[in-house]
């Protein structure tokens, strides 16, 4: 065939995205989806967004059709910085890249720091978004298990020892897919291991302010400030079709990060850009997010209702604080894929724990979204997904 | 340092843009400036985009703000397709893959197709955001000369036998920088050498439906539709400012694009994809393109008969059929880059030849941009460049 080793290597071995595969055939009619990874798209302040909208086009006029500058639109990069700094975080203006979705500044840091085989930690279950981005640059994950205490703090030590890792990718709050948010005891400790190191920390952080219950944590960029990049979206507290992002990085490597971004897509869409500025100007974003919260939260406590009087006790699960998964873990040797053929026949889908993981294949975790179904649908699905697990228990046992 | 030894070998030797670097302190206040790279900005269809975008939010209402497929938007893909079926092209739907802007293109094809020291043909002088996009894939660039006649054929050969290409990229019409097209001859005669071979060609056409004279050319797509990839862009012909653009490949190929596309940016804008397409079920898009054509053909002939009035004559310059641009050539050892230093203070800007060549610097050539001034300011700008022109010959001559 005319393609054959016309592929770059990055790509030979890269499947197409497993949830997109899994879900393909799952669709049938009335099924109920704690598959999705989307906010909630009744939330969506469509009215405030048109408004804004309309407000861009009457006043910034065809300038706002133009080619513009790859750093981003200046406005919008001042809140984002005025935002940090209320948080007690310095962040200076210069210092911040607007992004096609945070996706792309995943992409951006993968292409600029990452050479064959370097060391990067990643966590493990991990946001799949990220490990598909970084493959392509062929690094050598080192992964770490995260639980309810945080990152595993032996096997952190013991990664940075022997990997060398150039980068340590962590979604310190309200973590996809797990829910996890590390508390502030394994942050400091995190923190203390890697403040003299050349090491850079990604803190990955697009749920950070969808938190229902609880207290804030302490960001890694306030503890190692050197150390730390953030990434940030407005896809979970506005809306994600815009595809509306940032990083934040320190000067030496934002200079390298605006060429990679030349290079990859010019600049980001500047009406966008505009609208989500003018949007914010207009309307309280912590009233808009309070809105969220309240939903998600109040569905979160539904789902963990209905687990707790559904599911059989050996299945455990983490109880999120914030953001739009939780994480439910099977008895060992129950396979959470081979749950999700018999429950896709019953007419609920979730995401398997496999694409989340490096190496490991067939385990028995898995994803529950909670953002997405109402109340009343949570129980008929939790209900339905507890009899499938019950019969492949029993399958399992026999 | 903490960055030392942290940036990936794909970007410790590229430089920060070229043109930004150069006419950052070239900004005097009543400048005229011949070196943009964009679309006149006059003539944006302001009103009609914002009645399209009111259509949209009112239509399609929130799912438009909602995450989407990486593919892009099903009915801009079927426009795409539809308006190539007219030109007698066949491009299923299921070629089509929208991305961020055409640059976007350059980015994904570098990414799935390019190992280090993969032979890379490209005009020269060749579009300079290619340069850059496929730089940091670290190909083996092969370069070769066009002229007005097209690509120089026996270099085109020679790099085709010893060069042992994957890919040729070429952009036909109206080409960036240079503002040649390859004429049919030159053209069926690539193609001839390409056919059975496994080399792609990418046929970028960001400037093809500004014609405004002659006659259209036969794409490679129609010559050689099996190794041929097309990339195309909204950019020149509705708004630049929405990075929309799109690549035409086989199935084989587009199933890496897609994979590439998702660890790059998830999807598109999906706002602005609704939006233009609105806009051209509303509008017709060939009547707008005739306004553009016929503004941008009255300033290159004012900018033509200038340079003839005004220029040296051994200054010699292309005689476009289209686009936005034309490459004139200073008599052999005179700098583009000195004759840059000269006008500037003269307050009159371009672009020198350099960055569009993979090797030569010092050039004697040089970037004219003409879609972005009026034929007023066209007149004076060309006779004080002129002047300089002169001034530097006497120098180098002294």
């Amino acid at each position: 065939k005319l393609m054959n080793k016309l592929f770059a290597d990055r790509v030979t071995d890269v499947p197409r995205s497993f949830i997109r595969e899994i879900l393909k055939d799952a669709l049938l009619p009335g099924t109920i989806s704690f598959a999705g990874g989307l906010p909630n798209r009744e939330l969506f302040p469509l009215e405030g967004i048109q408004k804004a909208t309309n407000k861009v086009f009457d006043t910034i006029g065809k300038d706002v059709l133009q080619y513009s500058n790859s750093e981003g639109y200046l406005p919008l990069r001042e809140y984002i910085a005025a935002q940090y700094a209320k948080q007690g975080l310095s962040v200076p203006v210069e210092s911040v890249l607007i992004t096609s979705g945070s996706q792309q500044g995943l992409d951006l840091l993968g292409k600029t720091l990452i050479n064959d085989n370097d060391g990067l930690i990643i966590e493990e279950p991990g946001y799949l978004g990220a490990i598909q981005a970084f493959s392509l640059y062929r690094p050598k994950f080192l992964p770490v298990p995260v639980t309810s205490a945080g990152m595993d703090l032996e096997k952190f030590k013991k990664s940075m020892n022997e990997g060398k890792p150039k980068l340590i990718y962590t979604v310190p709050n309200f973590q996809n897919p797990s829910g996890i948010t590390y508390p502030n005891k394994n942050r400091e400790a995190i923190a203390n291991i890697v403040k003299d190191t050349k090491c850079l920390l990604i803190e990955d952080n697009p749920y950070g302010d969808l938190r229902f219950e609880g207290e804030s944590q302490t960001s890694f960029k306030k503890l190692i400030p050197d150390n730390t990049i953030l990434l940030g979206s407005f896809s979970k507290t506005v809306v994600p079709g815009f595809r509306i992002g940032w990083i934040v990085a320190p000067s030496e490597l934002m200079e390298k990060l605006i060429i990679a971004k030349q290079a990859s897509d010019l600049h980001t869409n500047q009406l966008s850009q505009c609208i989500i500025h003018q949007f914010l100007m207009d309307n309280d974003l912590n009233e808009h997010i309070k809105k969220i919260t309240k939903s998600y939260g109040h569905q979160k406590n539904v789902m963990i209702e209905c687990l707790e009087k559904y599911f059989p006790k050996e299945v455990t699960f983490t109880r999120p604080e914030g953001g739009m998964f939780l994480w439910a873990t099977l008895p060992k040797g129950i396979s959470a894929l081979d749950l999700f053929q018999l429950s896709a026949k019953e007419k609920v889908l979730f995401v398997p724990g496999d694409p989340f993981y490096i190496n490991n294949k067939g385990v028995n975790t898995l994803r529950l979204n909670y953002s997405c179904v109402d109340a009343e649908t949570i129980e008929i699905g939790i209900k339905r997904l507890a009899q499938s697990i019950k019969l492949l228990i029993e399958k399992t046992i026999d």
